[in-house]
This record gives structure tokens, sequence and C-alpha cells, in this order.
């Protein structure tokens, strides 16, 4: 058993996706935006990689029971109802819809781990939640990897620290050991940030970028701990609640 | 300009190559021992990605002023003359002979990255040589990219350790930043760690797999901090004493 922590997609071991429990985190935003859109009352979200699958998606999709959202780069795409805004899944908007979601790096990373044993989305937001999924795979024997979406293949600050939070909270658990170094990294930098937390969340590249399209109003929604009890797993190609 | 940690080579952008100064950080062992053969007299070092260069390469070289080194998962390539140990480049070995030498990520990176402006390598046992390679850049007006070999695509603690050692040396320079969060990361990992620096290096997973390989007296030679002035850069293929 282990407790793992892929910095990136690329750190994703493909081959043992059958024996592992997943937990994708992508901070800002789409993770956060996952569990705002479900505790809304969306029915599911449906994650897909491209533009050109989520439009041959919604083609076979009720129209008035679906809500498309999509990003690249920070900003919602045009054609689409939503971007990537968690305060823009409102009641009004996602209750009794299945949401179609693309954005630059969360759900491609939701795609790239769909094979896995179980997979969920984890976020600042849900911390509690996730965390008693993590300790309940550990708990039925899986190994369980912390998938972090970052940033175009790069690293990013905000979802290595909420690894890391979840890494900490997680070390009493006597199956959470041993951890990778991408385990040990998160940790620590979680260690040395979790006294002001908001404050190094906002020194991230993701930070500067969100607040350079004018998203920046999204960071404190992103920051905010445990104000869910959502746990959005994967079922059957969907995203729903657990 | 900017001074960035790619933590792995898949965060290495290759098409800003030509801007760009990058330093290659495999602390255990291809750094360590690329420094070690050049301060025991080594004429080069020949980086190369697969066994098979590295055999054209040899028929191509004279036999008695070459070494053939070939190392994967931490173990001697039979029909090699070395491994990847620092300690068997001895100056009785490698003094006035050109190294070919292959590895499992170090030499691999160094590949990725020759089309870099400048490219040098880095370690803790050349850390002020390696600081002032990154501080010249930068006087310079190049982009600097700290570039960790990692392992196998995974970040590995020690090599994301030293990038934080020398973004923590570069702290004062007017240049140095905005970083990205690859060296928040590295910086924040090592602050955190350097009271205790080699217990730190020694949890690594890498450290244990060259343990497990009878390799582990190795891990206390690269452990070691700046035990060698010598700069190896890349010129012309071929890595040279600066």
């Amino acid at each position: 058993m282990s407790l793992r922590v892929a910095l990136s997609p690329a750190g994703l071991d493909p081959g043992t996706l059958d024996r592992q429990a997943v937990l994708m985190i992508d901070v800002f935003r789409a993770s956060t935006t996952i569990v705002t859109a479900l505790a809304n009352g969306a029915r599911a979200v449906i994650p897909v990689a491209d533009k050109g699958e989520a439009g041959r998606l919604a083609a076979t999709l009720d129209r008035d029971m679906s809500v498309m959202a999509g990003e690249r780069g920070g900003q919602q795409l045009a054609g689409f109802a939503l971007g990537n805004s968690p305060r823009s899944f409102t009641p009004e908007v996602v209750r009794g819809r299945t949401v179609v979601l693309t954005t630059t790096n969360g759900t491609a990373a939701l795609v790239k781990a769909r094979g896995a044993e179980r997979l969920a989305v984890g976020a600042l937001a849900n911390a509690t939640a996730a965390t008693a999924f993590l300790a309940q795979a550990l708990d039925d024997g899986l190994d369980v990897t912390l998938l972090c979406a970052g940033w175009e293949g790069h690293v990013a600050l905000e979802d290595t620290l909420c690894a890391g939070l979840f890494v900490d909270r997680l070390a009493s658990h006597p199956r959470a050991t041993p951890t990778d170094d991408g385990a040990r990294i998160a940790s620590s930098l979680y260690r040395g940030a979790q006294a002001d937390l908001a404050r190094v969340l906002f020194v991230a590249d993701h930070s500067k970028r969100l607040i350079e399209v004018g998203a920046g109003d999204d960071l404190s929604d992103c920051a905010r701990i445990d104000v869910s009890d959502v746990l959005p797993v994967l079922r059957d190609s969907r995203i729903v609640a657990a």
C-alpha cells in the first residue's frame, strides 16, 4: 500500500490505475467548480478533454437538462454557457442539470486517471470529505495517488499545497506510509505554509494568471477550506456526489 | 528575465531554450559523477541518451583515450567499464580520457536541454560554482531554468532540494525574481530541510533504491556540499570544465 503525490499528470503511472484510488486536485479552479456544481444541485459533471468532444456530447443530451462549461487559459470558451468560475455554477443555473465541463488542466487530469479503481475530486473546499475518501481507500487496501492537475504540464503551487494538506491530515493513518518524494515535497510545502495559507496561495503563478484575466474574485472562493461536504466521484464516466 | 525550476524534464519548455541558461541537476548521481570525472582530469564527458548511441559513439573514439560508463535503474550496464558511481571515476581511470556516459535520468535531461543557449551541470558538490554560473546568466539577461532530472518522469526529493539551495543562494540577486511555482516549491522545501539536509536526502526514494542495489556508499559522497569548484558546461556536444 502506498500514498503518493503526482505533482503533475506526467507523474501518474497509468499501468497501476486498476489498483489505485486517485484523488484529482485542481484547486484553481476545476476541483472547486465541480464541488460547487454538485453542492448546488447539478445531477452530474461530465469531464471531457477537448472542445470537440464536448460539442459531440452536447448533441446527445437534452438541451434543457444540460449546461456546457468550457475554459482554456483561464478564460471562458466562446460558445459555452459557463467558464470555470465556481461562482457561476449557481443553483439557478445547474440544479437538476448535467454539466459538460472541459478545462485546461483539471478535466485532462480526470480523463487520464479515469481507469482508476476509484476516482474522486478534492479541493480545499471539501478537504474533510476528500480526506475521508483517501482514508477509506487505504483501509480497503488500495494504493492511493493524489493527482495534482498543475498547469499545462508544470507543477502548481496551490495543488501541491492542497495535496500536502491531505498528506498532513492522513499522517496518523497506519497505512499512509511509506509515501513517495512527491508526498514528501507536498507535505513539507504545506507545513511551511499552513500558518498563512491564503498568502502563499495568492503568490502562485495561477493566481496571477486568474487576476490578469479578471477572475481574481475566484481565488478567495477557492482558498476556503471545508465549506462543502460533497465528495465528487466518477461513476460510469460521470462525476456525481458520492 | 526569470528564474524557474522544472521539477522534472516534463516541465522544461523546449520552445524557449535559445534564450535560456539551463543548469541540469541530478544529485544522485549523474551530476556528481560528471563533476567528479572532470575534477579528476577527464577531458570531457559526452552524455548520450541510449545504450545504442553510446556504442556507436564508442566506435568512433580512440579506445585508450575513452571510457564507457552506463547505468540503468541504479545498476551498471553490462559491457560498460563504469556505472554511475562517482567514486569509480578516479584519476587513474579517467585522467586525460573522454567519458561516454548514459544514465537513467541525468543524461536524458541533458540531451533534452542541449539546445539551450548555455547548459551546465549542478550538484551539491559544486554548489558555489553552479550558483556563480546562474548569477552570471541572470547578469547577462538570460532566462534561467534549473532542470531537475528526477526519476523516470517523477520528481526527486534530492534534486528539488538542490534546486532550492540554488534559489536560496540567489535570493539577493536583483534579477532572480519573479520565480515560478517550481522555484517556490523547491525553495520552501530547502528552507524546511537545510538544518538537517543529509537526513532529508537520505529518506528520498532514490536513496532507498541506491541502497537496495548496493550503492549506498555513494549517498554520502553526493550529499557533500562544495567539495569541488568545477563547473561542467556543454560545449560542442561535450561536457567540459568551464
